[in-house]
Parts: C-alpha cells; sequence; structure tokens
C-alpha cells in the first residue's frame, strides 16, 4: 500500500507550507489601554507638569533655592542679566519638554553675543537658545544645537521677536555601578516643527571650554541660562517618558 | 650638564599631566552650515515637498496610475469610499512627513469602522488614522498605534471634525545583499505635538491579517488608505531626512 | 592712544579664530580607572558568575526548586527528557552570557526534532538550540534564532557531537509605569565567533504558538529547555553589565 | 425567530474575542535560508576574507602602495619601527573583525610608550592596541578603548606574550547630502571573549590631538598602526555584515 502513503505525504507537506493566520483577531492587543489625554486652549496635554503657563515662575528657582528675579510679565517670562540661571524645583528623567522662546527684537551683539540663552536638561545637556537667524557663528554653536556637539540638520530659526518652538524628546543616559556609562543618552528636537536633532546620542555634558564629560547621575532640573540677553520665555511643558 | 636636563623632564612631566582646553575656540565646529530653511503662513517648511496644500491631488494618484477620484474642496481632500487608496507618484526613504486629518462629525460604526483610513511609510507601515475619540478599540489598532505592532505610549484624540496633528520621523529599514533585514526601520510620531510612539523600531510590515513581513525593499510611496469612511486630509508635506 | 588699542583687537579675534587644541594631553580621561579582570584555564572571566563548570549545577534548579535531574558527568550536563527546564537560581537583567553545548552525535528525527533546546534570557527570550547541521527547518527556528522572530545571519553549525558556542550580549527591555514598554531589548549572538543576531531589537517573548507578548517584568533567571532532545552543556558563564 | 438571531450575536462576540493563532506553522519563516558557513583548523569562518594568516602580507600595502616592510615569520607579522602603518587593499563598511595580537616579551617604556599600536576601521576609528598589562595610562586610551573616547568596560589584557583577541563588530557612520552626520557608527569589541565596548556610539575619528571629526566619507581600509613597538599580529580576518 505504499503508494497511498506516498500520496498523503505531498498533502501533509502543503497543509503545512500552506498554514497561514487566517484570524484578524490573533494580533490584535488589548491591553494595556492607553491613557486619554486632552487639551487646553494652549495645546498643553492634560498629562503634562506645566512650567511657565505665563502667570509665574513657582515651579522655577535660582540656583541658590531663592525666588526667580527674572522679570514675568505679559505672559512671558524675560531673562534679567546678572540674576543668573533659573532650575525647576523638580528633577527630571527621560522626557518631552516643550519651550517657546523668543529672541530680542532690539538686535544687539553679533554671533554668540546676540540673544544667547540655553535649554539644560538634568542640567548637564543644553540645547542652545540663539538668535541664529542672519547671525552665523560657529555651527555646533548656533540655535538648536547640542552645544559644542551636534549642529542642527537645518537653521529653522525666525526673525527676532517671533515666537519659536522647541519640542525635545530626550532619553537620559545610563552609568552602571562602576560608574561607566553604558548607554549614550538621546535628544531629538524639533525646532518650530522641523527635525533638526534626529535622535543624537549624547557625548557628554556640553561645556563651553574642554570636552564632553561622563560623571555618573541621576534626574535633575531643566535649567534655563542667563546669558546676558533678554531672551523671552513662555509656555513652557514637560511630560516624563 | 645632564642634571640640568634632568631637573626639566619632571616639570614638563606635571605640565603634561595638568594641560587643559583653555581656549573655548577649541571645541567650535564651523562647517558645513546648517541651510537656513523659512516658512510660509501654514508653517510649512521651505526645504519640504508640499503633497497637499489645499488646491489639488497632484502628487497623488491611485495604484493604477489613474487621477485621484478622492473629493478635493474647501482646501481638504476626503477618502470617496471604494475609489481605492492613493500614492505618492514620488518614492521615499528616511523622511519627516507631516499630516493633518479629521474624522468624520457625524458618528457612524464603532471600534475599527468608525473614522478609520491609513498613512502608511514606504507603502508598508502604517501609522493608523481612526477616530479614536471614545470610541475603544484594540490598542495596537486604534489611532497613532502603528498598526497591529506598537499601540501609541497615550490617546492624544481630539474630537470628531477637529483637525489632528501627526509629526513623523521615520528611518528605514536597511537590508543586507542576502535579504536579511539588518537594521530595522524605526519612527517617532507625535499625536497634536505629544510623543506616542518614540523611535519605536518596526517589526516589518503592517497587515490586517498575519505577522509582520521583512521582504527587502527600497524607497516606496507615501499611501493613504480608503478604509470606506469620509476621512478628511490637509496640509501634507514630507522632508527627506 | 586709541589706535594701538584698536589695532591689538584684529590680532585677538585672528588668534581666537586658529586657536587648536594643541595638547594631546587635553583629551585624555584618567577616571575612572577600568576594572582588570583575568582568565582562568578556561579562559573564564574573574569577574563572571560560573553558572556550570563541570563539576555541579548547584546554580539551577527545577520551575518547582527541587533539584536538578539533568545528567552531570564528565563535565557536561546532558539533558534527561521529560525533567522539564531548568532555571538559575539568580535572576538577571543586561548581561553577557557565555554558553557552549552540544548535539546528540546520534541522529534521530529531523526538523525542530533534532537536538532540540534554548537557552532563555530573563526566562522570556530564547535563543534556539537546535541540531541545524544539514538539518532544513523555519529559518526563525534553526540554531541561532531569536526563536519566531530572527532568524541567524547565517548557519554557523558545526557537526552533531562537536562543541558549538553561543556568545550573547543582552540589553533588558524597559517598560514604564503604565505598563507600556518603552526601549526594546536589544541582543548581540555570536556563534562559534561569527556575528548572527546582531543588535537585535527583540519584538517581545518567543512563544511556539502566536504572537510576541509585552508583559512588563523585571529581572529573570536563565533557563535552559528540555526539549526532549539529550543536548549537553558546558562551561556556562554570566557577566552582569 | 429574532431571539435566536439575538442569541447567536454573544456568540459571534465572544469566538472574536477568543479568536487566538492556533496553528505554529503560522509563525514560522522559511525564507531566505541562512547560508551555511564552515570553519578551517584555526576557527576561521568560510565567509570571510583572511587579511592574514600567517603566510604573506599580500592583502596589506603602505600609504605610499608600497609592499609590506613588517617582518613577517613564524605565522606572525610584527611592526617594525618607521616602516610606517599599513592597510588593507580592500575598503570596507560595516562589518566583523577578528585580529590577534600580541604585546612585546620586553618590556620597553610605560603608558603609551609600551606595546602600542591600533586597528583603525575605515582608517579613521581606532580601536587601541597596547600592554595595558599592570601599565596605568588614561582609561581611554588604554588596551581596548576606542582611542580619546571610550574607555573599556574593563581592562581584559592577558600579559606581555601571549596572544590577544579582538572581536570587533563595526556599523559604519552615515552620512546626508549635506555632509552632516546622519547616524553614528557603532562599535562593539570583545577583548578575549568579554565585552568591552558594548554598542557604542562614535562621535567621530580618534585624533591624538584634539576632538572626533566627522567628515562624510565611505568605504575605507582597515590601518594597523606603527607605533614605534614591535606588537604582534596572527590570524586576522574580516566579515562584511
Amino acid at each position: 500500500m505504499k503508494s497511498i502513503v506516498c500520496s498523503i505525504v505531498p498533502l501533509l507537506f502543503a497543509a503545512t507550507i500552506n498554514a497561514q493566520i487566517t484570524d484578524p483577531v490573533a494580533t490584535e492587543v488589548w491591553e494595556p489601554e492607553p491613557r486619554h489625554i486632552t487639551f487646553n486652549e494652549d495645546e498643553v496635554p492634560s498629562d503634562a507638569i506645566v512650567l511657565f503657563d505665563g502667570t509665574n515662575a513657582d515651579a522655577w528657582q535660582h540656583g541658590d533655592g531663592s525666588a526667580v528675579k527674572w522679570n514675568v510679565s505679559d505672559g512671558t517670562m524675560t531673562v534679567v542679566r546678572g540674576t543668573g540661571p533659573i532650575f525647576t524645583k523638580e528633577n527630571f528623567g527621560d522626557c518631552q519638554l516643550h519651550v517657546e522662546w523668543s529672541a530680542p527684537t532690539e538686535i544687539v551683539g553679533e554671533g554668540q553675543g546676540r540673544g544667547n540663552s540655553g535649554v539644560f536638561l538634568q542640567n548637564k545637556y543644553e540645547v542652545q537658545v540663539l538668535d541664529s537667524y542672519n547671525n552665523r557663528t560657529y555651527s555646533n554653536g548656533q540655535a538648536g544645537s547640542i552645544y559644542k556637539q551636534s549642529m542642527p540638520l537645518v537653521n529653522a530659526m525666525k526673525a527676532p521677536g517671533e515666537w519659536q518652538k522647541y519640542d525635545i524628546i530626550f532619553k537620559a543616559p545610563r552609568f552602571n555601578a562602576d560608574g561607566i556609562k553604558v548607554a549614550s543618552g538621546t535628544i531629538t528636537v524639533l525646532h518650530n516643527g522641523v527635525v533638526i536633532q534626529n535622535h543624537y546620542e549624547l557625548k557628554g555634558t556640553t561645556p563651553f571650554i574642554g570636552l564632553p564629560q561622563n560623571p555618573a547621575h541621576g534626574d535633575g532640573p531643566i535649567q534655563l541660562q542667563d546669558h546676558g540677553n533678554p531672551v523671552k520665555y513662555r509656555n513652557i511643558w514637560i511630560r516624563e517618558l
């Protein structure tokens, strides 16, 4: 009866080869259900921690813990030269950060001297704020650069006085028990809606002088820099990722 | 005079150990200079390829190469049931894609049957479009999911009739000469400005039935899906990365 | 003497622009100092946790916590059919894992039925062990595959009875407080010294039937599978990364 | 008969919710079939390009295209001081590279002056070769460092005269049409079988003086450095990935 056996084998083989998922339900995943978030009139998502909504600087402090001496008025917060940088009272790790800023309408200085400030993640990693509108400086120091590390893919700068938007997606670096960095931080930045840093791997800190450093650290505050120029900020919020 | 020479060596050694970068210019990079881009009144960047600006569907075609039968009026493009999906005439690889869409005001159906369409990168990887406002379906099939692969981190859906924004950052997968995938594609999606896919590594294609597939391929068109519901689109642009 | 002062400024400016790092010491990093490790006669690094050195199975247990019923003799540990899988008593996260194994010399069965076992990271992610020497099966199920997920880049299998080496570099997936996976695990595998999985991003668990799942979890044990075939193991060690 | 219809609906619903993949064949992938490779007596895989097998230096040349002046004898190739570095005649991109080397038995000098050489990927990215056995130098310059960038996770150095193994997995950086780097190169290094660089993202080139640079470039040769010390090499092979 060998011929019968032989004729079955190809059938089985065909069945095996042709086995398929035929029910679309098989690839559905129902749990967990993502939380529903909403938006207020300024497009701030409901799960964000609002760091500045135009009314007060209560989420911030100077380095010595004192109240913010920057100028809060007309829904904006303006750097006051010589008062020093400000820091969020809360510490953050992986996050999405939204910041709007505006370079001074009165154009003073050039290069790094014009409309200079900065947004620091974990008080260590600076996304440069600068008036880079018709103002040539070193590429890794213009607006949207990871300062002294990574130039922006393009210069998406609007004119002084116009509001600029930064949408930043940040993953903090990781360190092992020996204090050696085992995973670089990464950063994506959209400037006015345009990708200018695309999952950039941070080399380390962003000093003015010298090289990136990689000290082991945990969460840290957001810092806004006082670089002596009256840069304005508004509508700042953060979401932990 | 050997003793004099010897006494100099330790001095040099000490100097060497303490050497530091003291000049901030040392860490400046001036070249290349990022291109300056500008924005039009709709915030479209000047280096984008505009795929739909409200006036015509000339950048698109149906699968058979015929002119788009969807309804273009009032600055929007609405899916016409049964006409089939549309594809960009041009092929794309790594890119930033901006799409605005709106679910039908008249609520019809539920789950996958309500306000369903989709945005496909390279004609293979779908970011789901669905009316996910008070409309429970499987998590990996709601608006902003990588269809049947990755649920959104949160549900950032606005109400039907309101405009939704997708900002998508896409890196295409890579394949070697043996046809084996050697680097996953990655995708980041902001829905109404909120990160819902964070550098997600694509498992492969996004079929309705069955598993992700990983056929070797090159660049491909953007597809907008006809799923039978009159979803509206506007303001679509893409930037090659 | 104002003119003299003015003439100095351009000189300083030029000097600044041309400033360079000239001292190689500036880019040296001295701290921390990597720990020095040594090797024993079997090339086991001194900072490894030895999971099996040929003498006993004390680092392992069955699922019910009972002592290992596999056969330990001649410096090897052989699967005993029907006794069930074994698990390390200790849990692990990110790690480097070294495993040596050997397929049965007596060739019995074919496809998945020949020399089948498996190495599971965190008790969830299987690197397939199979006699894939002249034994065709599905590509994503042969030796060195991430089971039912990722075929090996090449088939680096030696003959039955010969010792095979797996060197595995594993980064565990991360989950957020909502139970959503926010970073895929990654895995690199060298099979007999050849890269067969190159920083592969895990889709999730590796079930025999059905799709990868992504339940939130922490550290877990290494599992060695009892698939009914007398596969041999020796020289197993792990280093936490 | 309405009641009958109604009673069917919940049944269908339940069936849909519970639909599962029940056939394990559904998740099998059979194509493509990974190529089978074999190994010679030195464990060199059959798909490798052998760069040095102990007999001659024909795969290499000096910078001016002249024949290699290093000393080939006894199955090894020894740096001859002052002859300059050697380069593969062929260019490479993404690859796995295996190199064995040995520091001079006669210990001369200290720090960077002892047993110094180097392996450069694409003629730009150096994995340091140094006698780091009881020989303190800057951490980012010891054996296994990405020179002046990334210290090894541990010091896995064997004594002078013993053979050291490097297994390197390299992905080359990518650049866009503007000459801006859009993806960092990555490098994993196993030193004597121990992971010392774990998917490290290259900052750029690895100069002795100054900062990493990121000039756009394509494939390039492997370079072995002449740093004046008689370091020995043997058993060098590469596989394109």
